[in-house]
C-alpha cells in the first residue's frame, strides 16, 4: 500500500471559489453580506474534479491513498479576520469531508485551521477538534505565518502556540507546517515562501525546547524540508555551536516529505535523513504541473524518483506506508478498521 | 591559485564594535552625539585579529586569496537611518581597505552598502563608487532585505534598484546577495534568514526580466544558493509553467558559492549547477565555527568537500580561480598587474 502524505484539493469545483469570492467581496463592501450556508457544489462536480486529476494520477502513478487537505495557497489566512478564516476553514474542511465520504478508499482528510494574524492559535483548537472527532480527519496543516509573508506572528516555539499543541497531543494528530499564499511581493509562493517557511520552521525547532514540553508532538516539514537536507552540515554545526542536542533528537518529532522534483534532490534527502523520517508525498496537484520537456515525465511524479533509489524493501515500506501510519495514528486505526 | 570568494571580517578588533556601540547609543539618546572620526584601531590590532583566524585558516586549508567584506550580520541596515548606515558602512569599508593594504596578497575588498529601509537603493551608488574607484574594491554585498527580516523593500527586480545596478554595470563589479542580521524572532540569522534570502533572490530573478535590462549585471548567491540546487527540478518546472526562459538563461548572470557544510550537499551542487557557475567560498570565519565531532574537521572547511569531488582539472581551475576572475573583472586586473 502506498500512502501519499501530501495532496491538496487544488481542483475544487467553482462553487468553492464563488463562496470565497462572495466572502471577500463582503469584506470590501459590508452591504453585500457574507455568504450563508455551504458552497453550492454537487457530488457529481466533486467526482468530476477528482476523476480527471488526483484520482487519475493515483491510478497512473500507482499510489493508493492520499492524505488530502484544502488547497494550501487558498487558505489565505491574511485576508479578513478571525470570523472570515473560521467560515472559510469550515467550508473547505467540510468539502474535504465530502471527498473522503465519496472516495473513502482514496482520500483521508487533513484540515485547514482558521488562523488569522494576531489571533491566538488557541482559537484554532475547536475547528481541529471538530475535524478530527466529527469528520474523521487525521491531522492538520499549520501555517507558521498567517500574515502571508510578513512573518508577524511569534515563532512556532512560542507559548502562544501551546494550547493548539495540547489539542494536537490530546487528539494524537500531527501537523504539516504549511504556509499559504504570499501577499509580500518579495516572495513567490511555491518558489520561495513555501521553501522559506520549511527552512524557518526547522530552525525554530532546532533552537527551542518545544519537544521537551511536548514529547509526542509531531510535525511534517513538506517540500523535502525546504533547504534543510541540502544544508544538513550547517544544521549539524549550528546545533553543536549553539550547544543544542544533535539533530537526531529533533528527528523524534520532525519528519520530511519527498516533494522534491528531481532525482539528485531526492537522493540527497535519503542520503542525509534516515528513512524513518521520510514520508512519501507528491504535493499533487500542486506547485509544478508541467511535464519535463527533457524527460517527458511530470516533474511532480516524485514516486519515480523514490523508485529509482536503491532502497531496501524495509526502507521502501517505511517511506511508502509505515511511517505515515506511525506519524498519523488515526490513519492507521482507520486503515486497520477497514482491513488495510 | 585558490580564490575564496566569500570571507567576512568577523574578527574585527574591539574598536570597531565600540564605534558601532557609540553610534547606536547616540540613536537612543541624541545627547550622547554620534562618534566622530574613525574607529580607534591600530595596524597591530588588525594583524593580530587576522593572523590567528582568517590568515591561519588560509594557510592551513590552502587558499591563497579571500574576497573580503565586512561582517554581514553586523551590517544591521535596519538600525537607525540613512546617515547611520552611511557612517557605519564607510567605517567598515575603510577598515577592509586597511586590511587589504596590510595584506595585499591575501585579501581583496568587497564593500558593505549604506542601505536603509525605505531609502532608495540609488543612494548607495556613491559609496560603491568610492570603494571601487578610491579603495580598489572589486564588488559589493547587496542586502535584499534592509528591514532585517520583515521584507518591506521591493524585490530585486523592481526599478527602484536600477540606479544601483547601473552603477554596478558602469564599474563592472558584481554583487553578492547577502542579508544581515534578522530582527524578526521567526528567523534565525545563519540558520534561516540567510538561506531564505538566497532562495528568495533566485526566484525574483527567475520571474523577472532584470537581465534583459542589464545583460552584464552579475550576482553571486551565497550559501550554495540557499534551497535552490536541492530544488533544481522545482525551479526548472516553475520556469516552464510560468513560461519563463530555461534556468540556463539565468546562469549567464547568476553564480553560486560553495558554502555548503557537508559533502552530500556539495556533491548535489556540482551535479545540478554547471562548474562555470560555481565559485569556491568558505564564509570563514563565519556561520559555523565548530569542529565536527564525528570527523574531527571544521564544518566550514568547504575546500575539503570540493577536493573530494572527482572534478576535471579544467573544472577545478574554474571553481577555484577562473570563475572568480571572470565574475570579478577588477580582481582579475589587479592580479594580472601583480603578475598572478
Amino acid at each position: 500500500m502506498i500512502i501519499d502524505c501530501h495532496g491538496h484539493y487544488t481542483t475544487a469545483p467553482g462553487g468553492l471559489h464563488e463562496f470565497r469570492d462572495a466572502q471577500l467581496a463582503a469584506l470590501r463592501d459590508p452591504k453585500l453580506g457574507a455568504p450563508s450556508g455551504d458552497p453550492h457544489i454537487s457530488d457529481d462536480e466533486i467526482r468530476e474534479s477528482l476523476e480527471k486529476a488526483q484520482l487519475k494520477l493515483q491510478r497512473e502513478r500507482g499510489s493508493d491513498l492520499t492524505i488530502f487537505s484544502p488547497r494550501a495557497s487558498g487558505m489565505g489566512h491574511h485576508l479578513g479576520n478571525e470570523a472570515t478564516s473560521l467560515q472559510w476553514a469550515r467550508a473547505c474542511n467540510d468539502l474535504i469531508y465530502r471527498v473522503c465520504q465519496i472516495y473513502p478508499d482514496n482520500f483521508v482528510g487533513v484540515c485547514q485551521l482558521p488562523q488569522s494574524p494576531g489571533v491566538a492559535p488557541a482559537r484554532s483548537a475547536a475547528e481541529l477538534e471538530r475535524c478530527v472527532r466529527e469528520l474523521g480527519f487525521v491531522g492538520c496543516n499549520l501555517n507558521p505565518d498567517p500574515s502571508g509573508g510578513y512573518w508577524t506572528s511569534p515563532p512556532l516555539s512560542d507559548r502562544q502556540w501551546y494550547p493548539l499543541y495540547q489539542k494536537m497531543v490530546e487528539l494524537d494528530v500531527p501537523a504539516m507546517v504549511h504556509v499559504s499564499a504570499s501577499c509580500n511581493p518579495n516572495f513567490h509562493g511555491t518558489g520561495a515562501h513555501y521553501l522559506n517557511a520549511d527552512t524557518t520552521a526547522f530552525m525554530q525547532f532546532l533552537t527551542s525546547d518545544l519537544f521537551k514540553d511536548f514529547p509526542t508532538l509531531r510535525f511534517i516539514i513538506p517540500h523535502g524540508g525546504g533547504a534543510v537536507p541540502y544544508h544538513w552540515g550547517r544544521y549539524r554545526g549550528l546545533a553543536q555551536d549553539l550547544k543544542r542536542p544533535p539533530l537526531e533528537e529533533l528527528l523524534k518529532n520532525v519528519y520530511f516529505d519527498t516533494c522534491v522534483y528531481h532525482l539528485p534532490g531526492v537522493e540527497l534527502l535519503f542520503e542525509v535523513v534516515p528513512a524513518e523520517n521520510i514520508l512519501f508525498g507528491s504535493e499533487m496537484f500542486g506547485a509544478v504541473r508541467g511535464i519535463d520537456v527533457r524527460t517527458g515525465q511530470y516533474y511532480d511524479d516524485t514516486k519515480r524518483y523514490v523508485d529509482a533509489l536503491e532502497l531496501s524493501e524495509a526502507d521502501r515500506h517505511k517511506v511508502y506506508s509505515a511511517n505515515a501510519r506511525r506519524v498519523y495514528p488515526r490513519l492507521d486505526a482507520l486503515l486497520k478498521k477497514n482491513g488495510r
